[in-house]
């Protein structure tokens, strides 16, 4: 079949010229005579992959030196814990102020296992119907250890457009559905932690970015492969890390600088989200539930106004090898995903095919 | 340069058609127009590819249908703590039977963060100046949860020849290094637990094999991630697997099945260490530390008797791309690691190559 358009919200589609280069070394990485998947982590050659993907994400993000950049497996949920691990004290509380579905997931994880977490509830609907980001409710309480954010809801198709001013209190960001996807401020952040099959490679790889003061305080029960002082300590092979997707990571990171960087990406991302959101808005046969503002540029949710063609709507797509555009179990409707990987073609392509399904079934 | 010879501990060598396999639909797979690590982890397609590794590896060991087979991130070290979070309650004592580093590592995590790990040490020096492993320490404990083994210590190359009778108190052991390479009995294991970057594939990837009346008693504070039963209750996709090493797992069972299974392998094994340790064992140069019975069959430890030449035996082994041959730096010296994957010719380049070192140095 066709190469695929691939809306899925991740693991998601990755550059050509990546997957190229990875499948053309894949049994035989810079005439070694062995593949990455082969090769010992504590080897020189796969040291220089690693550091060099970690140069590269600096560069990329403009990341201080008083931050370590770690590598790590167990995915958002993984950190979702380790969050509450390595910042919050017995008897301590964190404040979350949740938007959707992920940052929800992680309150609940801090809830019902490590002390207080607070409960924001930041997002409503307004009078239109349409959710919206209430950045009111975005106030940190006293003696906070520090304020939890999701900057993009994979599911729930919203972004934040601005940070709350949280003080003291260090800011931890979710970033793994937008890292890279725009231009940041790591110093505004105490944490910033992303999975990397949405804009960056394969699954299997976390990253957390961390100030450095906020190392050393894990509680005792605090895995080790959890403890980020620990991979700090042991710049991230304190065990074998996901060697395959730290390598194709350093592979995406290349390919982000070759572009032109975050800031060409963060262009091109409101290019394509704009030509989909102003198609959606301007006709009546879909309609998207967020309010402009607050959309995601990346996870793009939208509804047929007649559900009862949702499952030809996706029928017609899979024929047209348009695949994961159903929307999460939690939210239904539609959702196209577009990180960095997806060129505005593969935008060009799924408004057309929104165009020419409303059509036939007007 | 020509194809290595890869005798690293791990991540390390796999067998080459499945690399071929792995490589040729990388960008492609089964025509659907997108890679494996481009696909969503709940899509049918994976689902499928997730499914029937799991079917292989439960038919490959003959696993029990009250087994859960986990598909998990973290690594051996992960496992360490998870091991502690599920079975081990508040207050309670485990036994854990030392053979050497691994198994140290997994006994320290224990001890330092959940509780009365029990130290035995199995590990003794004969009068020859011999490693060997004394079962008769291998004594549970009156009230203790589990008894933990390593099956084969990566380091220190030695391997269980047998069992201890540990009664009603579950046996939970790290197969990471000999798993699949020789016939077990899984239901005499409460817990089977190893990482894939050694007998299996790539990095990334942990499997856990455990009986299902020991699930469901996690600690409050065990990060979800590593709580068995969540794991278990969502098919190992409570949150994004390692997509890429679960279906590189797969070919590497089916190749496996392809080559004759467990059994066959094993017998390839027993030759392929004979075949060393007859050479080491029969000249002057070389020896290895560990009496006969108890050598690991896959991660074979040896030493120059005149250590001054080490680097130099290095040095050539590099030149003609045998690597991955120091053994690890808690015990210095040598260590071939011939994993499943190891043809017999690999083994036999090896031994060629000490002949001829030996020959020029003696």
């Amino acid at each position: 079949m066709a190469k695929a358009w691939n809306y899925n919200a991740g693991p998601s589609m990755i550059p050509v010229s990546v997957m190229e280069k990875a499948q053309k070394e894949f049994t035989d990485y810079n005439g070694l005579g062995l593949g990455i998947v082969e090769m010992s982590h504590r080897s020189a050659e796969y040291d220089a992959v690693a550091k060099n993907a970690e140069k590269l994400l600096r560069e990329l993000l403009n990341i201080p030196d008083n931050y370590k950049v770690l590598f790590e497996q167990g995915g958002g949920r993984g950190q979702f814990a380790a969050i509450c691990l390595n910042l919050l004290p017995e008897g301590g509380k964190a404040d979350y102020f949740v938007t959707g579905h992920w940052s929800r997931c992680a309150y609940k994880e801090c809830a019902e296992k490590y002390g207080e977490a607070i409960l924001h509830e930041c997002t409503e609907v307004d009078d239109n119907g349409q959710y919206f980001i209430n950045y009111d409710k975005m106030q940190v309480t006293e003696g906070s250890s520090y304020a939890y954010l999701c900057y993009n809801e994979t599911v729930n198709g919203l972004e934040l457009n601005r940070l709350p001013d949280t003080g003291d209190v260090p800011l931890v960001i979710d970033m793994s559905s937008n890292i890279l996807t725009r231009s940041i401020d790591v110093s505004k952040f105490g944490v910033i932690m992303f999975g990397a099959q949405k804009n960056v490679g394969p699954s299997g790889l976390t990253v957390t970015i961390v100030r450095e003061d906020l190392l050393g305080s894990a509680r005792k029960y605090c895995p080790s492969v959890f403890d980020w002082s620990v991979l700090a300590k042991f710049d991230s092979m304190y065990n074998t890390p996901t060697t395959f997707s730290w390598y194709m990571a350093g592979l995406a990171f290349e390919w982000i600088k070759e572009q032109g960087g975050v800031a060409e990406l963060e262009r091109r991302n409101i290019e394509k989200s704009n030509l989909l959101y102003d198609y959606v808005d301007n006709q009546d046969f879909y309609s998207c539930p967020i309010r402009r503002e607050d959309r995601s540029r990346v996870n793009c949710v939208f509804t047929l106004k007649d559900e009862s063609l949702n499952q030809e709507f996706l029928a017609r797509a899979k024929e047209l090898n348009l695949i994961g555009l159903k929307g999460h179990k939690v939210l239904g409707g539609m959702r196209a995903s577009i990180y960095n990987a997806m060129p505005l073609e593969g935008v060009e392509v799924l408004v057309s095919f929104l165009k020419s399904f409303a059509k036939e079934h007007s």
